[in-house]
């Protein structure tokens, strides 16, 4: 069973504290304007949203026009809160159903199959013990020919076992990011926003093959990497030029 | 125009001395493993090879039965050691034939367009500044649905102007890579065999996107990570444990 750190009380403090973005903060969100540009057009779509946390993206899609959104989560404290920022807006009430489960252990039952039109999931694959069974699910949910957009932490990042940038000897000041253990896949247990943070560790290749293994094209490969005047802006804190953070992809479904 | 660093006498000599393969050699290396797995059965296949060379993967090919290859390498030297290793092969001779062209402004007459059933470069499309240009050619001179295998120096590999391994402080003696610079595509120049070896270093998206771009589609995503079993039985060096070397992808031709 996969970790469920969000219903810890340490962790979802942080969490809401530090992190869960508001919905009015995504247009500065760097990172939702890369996962954005991978993402057709909603409207009028039937979407399944794997790892919707307090639901920003369901609420997103609707306020496009989505026709439903079926948002998937593990942490009961995290739907509940989407329950509550659902409460007083009648298309998401009516539009968006949440549901509660593990998506290393998750079922649908029939009337999913070939039902939906895209299925996203953000910043969730990479804590996944078995990604080939999430991968078969979403492929049998999706039409033929569908799109699955996903981000999740990049694996330059995942790989060491302490993440750390370092100063390089005999330079000017200048850090590299310590990059260890990339091609040691499993468990990483880190320390952020609380102790004990568990997460899964993939290269590049094992994504991939898990995809094309899976029944799926690959549309779009974007790594979260800074534009130069994103630097110069001061928008990009040093660290995030070292390596990237995330891995924004587009997959299709097979016919 | 291409650096042309295998027509210097010092790289040449350098390069002759430690690293051109006998084809004998070709069982033992652990990259071309990877590299074989990705290829189909080129029995009766007319083949397209850039950046051949002394030609070892063109002869190898005529072992394994192709009807034809065309290598193109911009060395002299290189091509003058393809031609005395296929003089007293009749095979070789009458099913090889070698070009001299730069990769980075070939153009191929209409003669050759849609007619070949593979395309292959070894550690060639790292070395081009129109990465592009030569992917718009190989998709014009394969046959619709045809595959391009290739390798490149990962990413990973060629992002630091410094490739460089280090000792991490207040460990007991691990060492790491040390990842700089991988958003700033662009030229590198190391030392390597010789001095000023020149090479561009892209990301990961940045190879994919130009595929994707220029009508491939991605079917084998492959980077070089040492097997359990190949570290303990000592056949890979510590440095090849921190970070990826080789990256090797087969493409499709869309119809």
């Amino acid at each position: 069973m996969s970790q469920n750190i969000y219903d810890r009380p340490d962790f979802f403090k942080a969490y809401s504290e530090n992190i869960d973005r508001s919905d009015a903060d995504l247009e500065d969100d760097l990172a939702w304007s890369r996962l954005r540009k991978l993402l057709p057009d909603v409207k009028g779509l039937d979407i399944i949203d794997l790892g919707c946390g307090s639901g920003w993206f369901c609420r997103w899609a609707v306020d496009q026009g989505a026709k439903s959104v079926l948002g998937i989560d593990l942490s009961q404290n995290m739907l509940d809160k989407a329950d509550w920022l659902s409460k007083d807006n009648e298309s998401y009430g009516t539009k968006i159903k949440y549901q509660r489960a593990d998506l290393d252990s998750l079922e649908l039952s029939d009337e999913h199959t070939g039902r939906y039109d895209l299925a996203f999931s953000s910043l969730a694959l990479h804590y996944l013990a078995n990604l080939d069974k999430l991968m078969s699910l979403i492929h049998g949910v999706l039409k033929p020919g569908a799109p699955f957009v996903c981000n999740v932490e990049h694996p330059i990042y995942t790989a060491p076992h302490v993440p750390r940038a370092l100063l390089i000897p005999e330079t000017d000041g200048q850090k590299c990011w310590a990059l260890t253990d990339y091609y040691k896949e499993g468990e990483r247990v880190i320390d952020w926003l609380a102790p004990g943070l568990r997460k899964q560790h993939r290269t590049v290749t094992a994504y991939l093959e898990c995809f094309f293994r899976t029944g799926f094209e690959l549309t779009s490969f974007v790594e979260f990497l800074p534009t130069e005047e994103e630097v110069l802006s001061g928008k990009v804190v040093e660290i995030e030029t070292l390596r990237p953070l995330f891995l924004f992809m587009s997959l299709r479904r097979r016919n």
